[in-house]
């Protein structure tokens, strides 16, 4: 837990606005995920919840695998000291420089999201003249999964529909260059039950086993997905983590029982959960007014920085939480809005929050923004300067990655004569 | 217009997904709002439209101020060529940086939005040896402006209430190093009917005239705001710009009439209404699938580079205008879903759009994204390479701001030991 005078002086040093990660915190969740699992599971870390170079070092030092989403992922993966082998790359629209460029790498395990997507992989892998494993993902018939964002038993861009899927896999399973040999499922994002993540589990545990039996031949890897979820407001109870990850860890145990699993490589993703905790997103207060009985806390970060802290944005459209540090008055407790500088009513970070007033130049400090913050959000939008990130080590030293001005980021532009 | 075979040229050499800027359009519709404005009356470009630098140099080389609305749209307007002196600056949370800032620059006129902000400001000029001209940002109270966007008549952050100025006013017009010179009123944004914009434009001339006769001297500036719309779909009728613009040019003689109003300049805001229907998205399909009945056609553009094109973002919650470059059978048109290459279903740019069945490697095109495009997306989200911009200038040459990897984007860390 970082201190308010640890805020302080960082806000000082740094800058407003200013992400700021616990690595402690970060440390500590991925060796107890990693524990819970055991040694039959690979715990991979998805890039995409927060690709803050520092952070993805210090998670991936902890001895976790990388999921990429993007070509960029990789990049940003391996420069934070993955091995390829230890990468799993997704996502529904791989162009062909994507592929060329997974296959080139050596990436451990590619999902292939449809048929379409096969083939061209396999194009790929030969013009590389290498062999590539494939994770078939599945987009699962079962619908129930207690996913916030549900991404299973509805129609889905992502993976090739469990239903469609026996019929022309004798199709696919000879095509050069590549060998199907996984399976990936992904029910869905942010869910808070460990029954449910148990229960969709088994589910995929179940395809898993079908599959290796319709292949005829053992599976190299399994994976499970993820979707471990933290409680967005004080309302939701947190995810019991020790059940999912023991009911996982035994799910694999049963499955390594079929000759078809015994050397088979367990896969849990996670992202959200290792992170989200652990960031907070410092504010200065700007300015405190009141227009037609409303009262207004405006604060130099706004949805260009966070946007995942928008009401309007979140499943439960309630506010998240926040900590005033500063001189504010303690008796004066008020309802307010707490809005950022953009010139649009959609900058609303915080709606209807008690909070003391506090004065200009107080810090408006907002919680669980470790995940998809910076990175989700509209930077560039009104050219305000890009906010810092302060990594603090378990050491006690801390990565910091500067403020940076809008105009800079995107580089200049050539001049080219046509004809 | 810029031809398929161009925009075939452009997405071969520059990469996609590519925003392609039409220089000619634009500059058509600069020269248009100007000459039908007339003499009397500026218009001011909002750079947050579209802060493209070579974008900028072209509409404030057709005779525009700029209206900034951070000091980072500052530095864009000065690298574009903006003189200070025709520039104006808004938003509700200026820091005291930003207000040193734009006094040090000699900016011509500062938007004040509370009496909070107009004593920093006062403090500011004063700081600096100098005296700045304020303009008063007021919260009409008329509500019915037929903004899609709505910024009156309500609770607001921004700008001092209306019926809360008029007591309050002479205990603030005396701080030292700051002058109530002008006014400044915005309706919101996306008006698509003349008649709306006339009526709001008088009620900005009725505030100015009570403002000035309770001031007891002249304005040196009126701001009427502007929010000129574009049809976001074909069921919308395009706003009657000549209509529009003449109205408030009749206003403004108007006002020109009373003594207090015979040297001030008056100002028209636009931003989108100067480039939303010149630029082009272009995306290149890399699957086209069908899952449960619901067909998807997989691009390598998403909402993390043209936000604005999400269904569950615009207003109407329609799908933008598609155009499809390609091989595709001119006999297959079905239904279907256009998605980005984002692990989430939210990565969705056109929802049930009838378009002829492409095939893989044929380019989607969505039109008018020249306005809030690439700048209010969330361009890290996943890490894929942030989009190259062409702007095609009227004389034919190109400029081009080429893709980027987002990991180069912010920069690296500093370590830093702490005690």
């Amino acid at each position: 837990m970082i201190s308010n005078s640890h805020i302080q002086q960082y806000a000082e040093r740094f800058g407003t606005p200013l992400y700021i990660y616990d690595g402690a915190a970060i440390e500590t969740a991925c060796t107890q995920l990693r524990d819970l699992l055991g040694e039959g599971v690979e715990t991979v870390y998805s890039i995409k919840a927060n690709p803050n170079l520092d952070v993805c070092r210090l998670i991936l030092g902890q001895g976790l695998g990388a999921e990429v989403a993007s070509a960029g992922e990789l990049a940003i993966a391996l420069r934070a000291g993955a091995l390829a082998s230890r990468v799993i790359a997704a996502g529904p629209a791989k162009s062909k420089d994507d592929l060329r460029g997974y296959v080139g790498r050596g990436v451990w395990l590619i999902n292939v999201e449809s048929w379409n997507e096969l083939e061209r992989l396999s194009h790929a892998a030969r013009e590389a003249g290498r062999r590539v494993v494939v994770a078939l993902r599945i987009n699962p018939l079962h619908a129930d999964s207690g996913a916030r964002i549900r991404m299973s038993g509805k129609a889905s861009p992502f993976g090739i529909d469990e239903e469609a899927l026996w019929d022309r896999l004798g199709d696919y399973d000879d095509l050069g260059g590549v060998e199907i040999g996984a399976i990936s499922v992904y029910f869905g994002t942010a869910i808070l039950d460990a029954a449910r993540i148990i229960e969709n589990s088994r589910k995929v545990a179940d395809l898993a086993r079908r599959l290796a039996h319709r292949l005829g031949r053992p599976l190299q890897a399994v994976n499970f997905g993820g979707g471990f979820g933290v409680p967005f407001s004080d309302a939701e109870e947190p995810l019991d983590i020790e059940q999912a990850a023991r009911g996982i860890a035994r799910i694999c145990a049963e499955l390594r029982a079929d000759n078809f699993f015994r050397t088979t490589r367990f896969i849990v993703e996670s992202g959200r959960y290792l992170v989200a905790t652990a960031g907070r997103f410092v504010c200065r207060v700007q300015d405190v007014k009141v227009s037609r009985g409303r009262h207004f806390v405006i604060v130099d970060g706004g949805i260009h920085h966070n946007l995942a802290a928008s009401p309007l944005l979140r499943f439960d459209r309630k506010s998240p939480r926040i900590r005033l540090i500063g001189r504010g008055h303690e008796s004066s407790e008020f309802t307010t809005d707490i809005v950022g500088p953009l010139c649009t009513t959609l900058d609303c970070l915080a709606r209807d929050v008690r909070v003391r007033r506090p004065e200009i130049g107080d810090l408006v400090v907002f919680e669980n923004a470790g995940a998809y913050g910076l990175s989700m959000s509209p930077l560039l939008f009104l050219s305000h300067d890009v906010p810092g990130e302060v990594l603090v080590m378990p050491s006690g030293g801390l990565f910091i990655r500067r403020r940076r001005k809008s105009v800079d980021l995107l580089g200049i532009s050539d001049f080219v004569e046509t004809t």
